[in-house]
């Protein structure tokens, strides 16, 4: 089973209007919700490819009973711990040009909310279980709190996909994740400086590797830095240029056969459903690399994060031959 | 017992940003939740003062749960009728130098929801209440839903406030309300041309007048055409000019002694929850003129919609004797 935690959820709702003028009062034509959070979004994708999923995290007041209602509708399992907090919104003003966004800060999560979120975890994950960590931790949330969730899932015989940035990242790879999915920018603020050379450098397989001393040369370093603050495996996401991954045994690539268009919101989560699928199923690099591209870019194909656009994800799957 | 009807309710969302970028992403830093639509500033006002209200109306989904649950933190006893749909929001954006408003159409009522809040609004509404009937209707009621609650509430020995626009204020009028409060915009989309004299003009008493043939004159004219649309007796608010009101006995005029600055929204509600008061108690027209204009005020200096600044009240109540 995969288990995505979402600890700072949202409702995200999208208004749409003519045209967006500052200081102008103006009548919404359309209004769309629809869940949202980075974990949320990976058991939305999970869910549209018919995958057992059971979404858990935090949820508060109206807005988080407004989510789980919603939840229900897209057919995810949600198991989240309720907070006295209200759950945050976002709001997307989009004007047919471009989209304006506001974002809600988080609700204040208390200690003994935490304390309940970790016995519902430790009930939930066992043994052969695939747990994806996605997003921001809200206030109150301490900065290792994903790394007490990596220790728990490692305890009970589950493997782990972080995806997060800054603080909660740093933590949470100390703790060993089996996969980290970092994107360039969080690799950036990981590193603001180039990588140090880790201490036991990956060794590339020649076999996996298409251009690692071009291009991928930086992403490669950065990937093997994560590996020496943690993680058994990286993945770096690089928009168009695709997926690279390195662990003890090598470096991979893929890319995308072609360029879509859309909304790339979402396309990271749309990855992270792909690995933890992987993960689940022992797929080798490969083919699990080809699957991640295509799934990612089949989200970007999609009018709307946490879906993927399954045309395009058969598409490209048949044109992503993995490279063996 | 005073009873507000608002069929349209919606929780008003105010989010504060540093400066809104058209096109950016804009992290709040503070959000605001009140219950909004016109009816429940009414409800607003006449709870802070101390008086008796029940606020009813029809709240859907998530978001009227939240309003429920604001509407109790308020002391405001409700009594409102589920829908299916979702209440609508509006969200306004605050930046410092102004606000920018975003305003969600209202859900579809069906008819049996709207059969069911007749027959709420029948078993609620008894001898000697007063019924303040605000804002705009939403789709699925009927143009003359106000007319309906104006003859139910004359039936049942109530007395009835409008305040509204358009088709939903045109039937309305028919139905002979006690007191109808449109402002010079209602008026002006009432009356596109200047409006026929009316067949029996009222008489102006002289006492009561203050410049009636002047700035007023016009206003008058078209509180005559009110009249003969069949309220039994009209104000007019006239923003900083004040208020001006009329019936089949003559016209009287107040006005506030300074100019507030300050968020004219409410403004007009704090002047229907006055009205409203001052049906119930049969306070004659000078003293209750004067009541409302400073209530009016009082609503212009509180920050936010629904909620009056009381030491303005009580010292424009002083400044403010009634003309007899």
């Amino acid at each position: 089973m995969i288990v995505t935690v979402t600890l700072n959820p949202a409702l995200d709702l999208t208004y749409t209007v003519d045209a967006l003028v500052p200081h102008g009062t103006h009548r919404v034509s359309a209004v769309a919700e629809r869940p949202g959070g980075k974990g949320l979004n990976v058991a939305g994708v999970l869910a549209q490819l018919g995958e057992p999923v059971v979404a858990t995290g935090l949820l508060g007041g109206s807005t988080g009973a407004r989510i789980s209602d919603l939840l229900a509708g897209h057919g995810i399992t949600a198991a989240f711990v309720p907070i006295a907090g209200e759950t945050r919104r976002t709001v997307a003003v989009a004007d047919g040009d471009d989209a304006t966004g506001f974002w809600e800060p988080g609700p204040l999560v208390s200690a003994h909310e935490w304390t309940a979120f970790l016995d519902r975890f430790r009930a939930l994950v066992g043994a052969g279980d695939v747990v994806a960590l996605s997003g921001s931790l809200p206030p109150g949330v301490p900065a290792d709190g994903y790394a007490t969730l990596i220790r728990l899932a490692a305890d009970a015989g589950a493997q782990t996909v972080l995806d997060t940035s800054g603080e909660a990242l740093r933590h949470g790879l100390a703790a060993r994740p089996d996969l980290a999915k970092p994107n360039a920018a969080e690799l950036a603020e990981l590193f603001p400086a180039e990588p140090a050379e880790p201490a036991e450098p990956a060794e590339p397989r020649a076999a996996g590797v298409a251009g690692a001393a071009g291009a991928a040369g930086a992403s490669a370093a950065a990937a093997a830095g994560v590996l020496a603050c943690g993680a058994r495996a990286v993945v770096v996401s690089r928009g168009p240029l695709g997926l690279l991954a390195s662990d003890a045994g090598g470096v991979w690539e893929a890319a995308p056969p072609e360029r879509l268009a859309g909304n790339p919101t979402g396309a990271g989560d749309a990855c992270v459903a792909a690995l933890a699928r992987g993960l689940r199923d022992r797929t080798p690099w490969p083919e699990l690399l080809a699957d991640a591209v295509a799934l990612s870019a089949a989200a970007v194909a999609a009018p709307v994060a946490g879906s993927v656009d399954l045309d395009t994800y058969h598409r490209l799957l048949r044109a992503l031959p993995p490279r063996t």
